[in-house]
């Protein structure tokens, strides 16, 4: 059975059919340079080629840190098609985590924009991309995938950098092809796919869909780095009919179409994940994009990444499973459990846990973590929530984000959602600080949209929420609040900030 | 990895998910009943519970030979789930070769409609399908399902039966849910779909979206049996969405929406397989239903049965690609090769091979012909075929129903093509006969649906095909062809029959 299903579970899967299926379609575009699947084919071929050259062997780390682009692509999927492990390093995080995370996963041949050139001392080789690459490509010989299996490890995705230090999370061969199944039962991925790739490649929210694109014989329509603008134009441009957003950057899309409108008739499907959503900006986000059918996912790097998917969410905005993220998709089993590991009922809160073929294996070197996320194959996401009687989960927050106040648990997304039923906010964030009365005290930073006093805000949540969760303090900020590069709020920095 | 993949890749992914989050929808309308989710579940687990009351254990085959029933349904699920394995049998086959499969499957515990009450026999216990096996269920004490893995055997597919002697076609619950997942890649599975029970579920077709449509939470339609009148009624009475037909079913029910429409608006999506269509079904299909979405599916018993999938093809009618059966579906791998297992270039013609997770491990107690059927993975398939620059396969005929005559190869189904054209064919089928002149003549036997002469018909191929491919007899008669239970033509009965 293994030897049977194993090239249809791994990258060979995908690019052996659309090589087949597709040869002649368009597979990127990417600025001026177009590839079809023959040329996209001859360039992961080139580039297996280059990396054997290298000497490198089976397994061997390959990383990869830079802005989108064909060239990200490619050595995603040549990567472990080769028989190597990817690993894509965030192009935002600082030096030392950048060298942490090369060290750690001693990666020994590194491809990355010219900018970054520092960390070759970090490396065997460094390889700007560019110039330098496309003239190593030309130089080697193309060479034949490597007979992946499935439990093969395809890459190390550095995750946490906000919580203590960095962890590569194993993805195989096999996950990430779970995890396109899982997508493409939900989703149509057809040769009429034209994706656009908004979020950056080197997060799981930027390649969620490149395996399902090339098993289909779709279309990636890339751009160098996120702005609305200039995505809006491509939109128009290539006819795209798929987006996957971070919540974040749908803010800007939806803000920038609606100041100044694109033909965006061609997009028929829009997916946001990555973090929570405020219900104003799903609002808005359907009045700018009408008619599409939106799909809200949540998952984790560790999940490859889907774990949930609320599809036709357009329908639901009105009704309360708008705020749910959605039922387990197609693959994924989910339990929300409590402490003891035990399964909840429905309307319990409790941790979210998730098994499938989509879960990683483990943390790279990692094994002490890895048994406290992981056991008897449910990896423990750290997340809140609970379940509706049809499965629907609702996400509460994250598991250390809740704050405890005088006993009772405050489970801050409840309170940030009152602060964004206030027309004047703009952002918002909420966290505990320590206190001497409550243990922890509700704290708020706001970032006003129109102007507000911290009075009327207070008042406003007293309307809406029980006594114990209104905030202590509210922080009112002119500039945006600091986000990873997934988009999430760094709590931990407003804590720091607003500690004193 | 396995075992986190375990669960999600067994009937029990499906099943867990389908009483999660679709416990309160309907699982399956049959007659006047009517199960939930939670209903079907329930007897799901009693059946569990009653098959181990009768001292079967892990791997211990039960049959089931009857009409399409929600009872059918409940065994389909529940027997794998339960650790055992299914038994499917061919209703319409004559005693001796139902008796064969049950000696030689090893079958244990028969489920049937009461009128094979004569197989009690050959089994240890038989259960009357119906007041009975309900009397069964009503005393059994409901069971959880048995844990089980990938390559467990879910069931025995008896197959084979117009050429030789039968073979059991072993699918693991790995095989059978790859099918599910290939199917839900190209065609929407979810809680809205309602699907009509058409084939007979003792064939691959019957049950080819059972877990697709389980781990949806959408919903069966059974009828008892095929009457195109009652099938009309019923799409029209349960809103159906979504059907799966062999050809000769979908012309009767196209013939009869034609002759006394029927309010078929809730039809989406209308799939056909199992044996070659003329053109000119496919496109009475079109005017009878009207902007619905059609699917040819080509498959085998061994492949679970789907391998390659023609969506949209109501577009594509009046193109070179409506004689094709589509590109290879996600996860499965295909070639068409030479005798030496040479993979040949488009256009060439030769024996169609698959490989992925959906093909069967072999058949039942049957090295031989398993090494002749299995190698690396790869199943022969038998049939004949080329694929296009694009990847789609277009069959040419089953290997063995190929005519060599003069030293000349003619496909059959060219020439059936060429008969199809004439307005007075109503069936054609066409075969080779021993000829001391030709090694074969190219024979065939037309039913005609006005009146015609075979004079008439000769002239008429010829002006369409080879002079060499013209039957050298046209047998009319009266009588319908003969046929398999799946509606394939038996051209071995045709053959011994005009012989003489």
């Amino acid at each position: 059975m293994a030897t049977a299903a194993g090239v249809t579970r791994t990258f060979l899967g995908p690019l052996e059919r659309s090589v087949s299926v597709a040869a002649g379609r368009t597979a990127v575009a990417c600025g001026e340079v177009r590839l079809t699947y023959a040329e996209l084919d001859e360039r992961v071929r080139r580039l297996i080629g280059a990396l054997r050259a290298m000497g490198l062997s089976r397994g061997d780390r390959v990383g990869v840190i830079g802005r989108n682009c064909h060239r990200y692509l490619e050595l995603y999927l040549a990567v472990p098609a080769g028989g190597f492990v990817l690993v894509p390093l965030n192009a935002r995080h600082a030096e030392p985590e950048l060298r942490y995370a090369l060290a750690d996963s001693g990666t020994r041949v590194l491809f990355g924009d010219p900018e970054h050139a520092a960390l070759a001392a970090c490396v065997e080789r460094f390889v700007a991309l560019g110039a330098e690459s496309d003239a190593l490509l030309a130089d080697a010989a193309p060479e034949p995938w490597h007979p992946a299996a499935e439990d093969d490890l395809a890459g190390l995705f550095y995750t946490g950098g906000t919580t203590g230090a960095a962890k590569g999370v194993m993805l195989t061969h096999g996950n990430l092809v779970a995890n396109a199944l899982a997508f493409m039962t939900c989703w149509p991925f057809t040769p009429a796919t034209r994706w656009l790739v908004v979020a950056p490649m080197f997060h799981a929210g930027g390649t969620i869909g490149v395996l399902a694109i090339v098993w289909a014989g779709g279309q990636h329509v890339i751009l160098p780095g996120f702005d609305a603008s200039a995505a809006l134009d491509a939109v128009a441009r290539e006819a795209v009919t798929t987006i996957f957003a971070v919540p974040t950057m749908l803010d800007a899309l939806v803000a920038e179409q609606l100041r100044r409108p694109r033909d965006i008739s061609s997009v028929t499907h829009l997916s946001h994940g990555a973090s929570p959503i405020a219900d104003e900006v799903l609002h808005r986000t359907r009045k700018a994009f009408p008619g599409v059918s939106m799909l809200h996912i949540y998952g984790t790097t560790e999940t490859s990444p889907i774990i949930t998917l609320l599809p036709e969410e357009q329908e639901l905005l009105e009704t309360p499973r708008a705020r749910s993220c959605g039922q387990p998709a197609i693959g994924v089993q989910l339990q929300v459990v409590d402490l003891a590991r035990r399964p909840l009922v429905a309307g319990e809160v409790g941790e979210v846990r998730v098994r499938g073929a989509n879960v990683t294996g483990g943390y790279w070197r990692k094994p002490e973590q890895t048994r406290e996320a992981l056991s008897d194959g449910w990896y423990l996401t750290g997340d809140l929530g609970y379940l509706d009687e049809a499965g629907h989960l609702f996400l509460v927050d994250r598991a250390k984000d809740m704050i405890i106040t005088g006993g009772e648990n405050v489970y801050s997304t409840e309170v940030e959602d009152a602060l964004h039923r206030h027309p004047a906010v703009g952002e918002a964030a909420v966290f505990g600080l320590p206190d001497v009365r409550w243990g922890e005290a509700v704290h708020a930073v706001v970032v006003p949209a129109l102007e507000v006093g911290e009075d009327e805000l207070i008042a406003h949540c007293r309307t809406l929420v029980a006594g114990y969760k209104v905030p202590k303090a509210i922080h009112l900020r002119a500039e945006p609040l600091p986000k990873s590069a997934a988009g999430k709020v760094l709590k931990r920095e407003l804590r720091e900030t607003y500690a004193g």
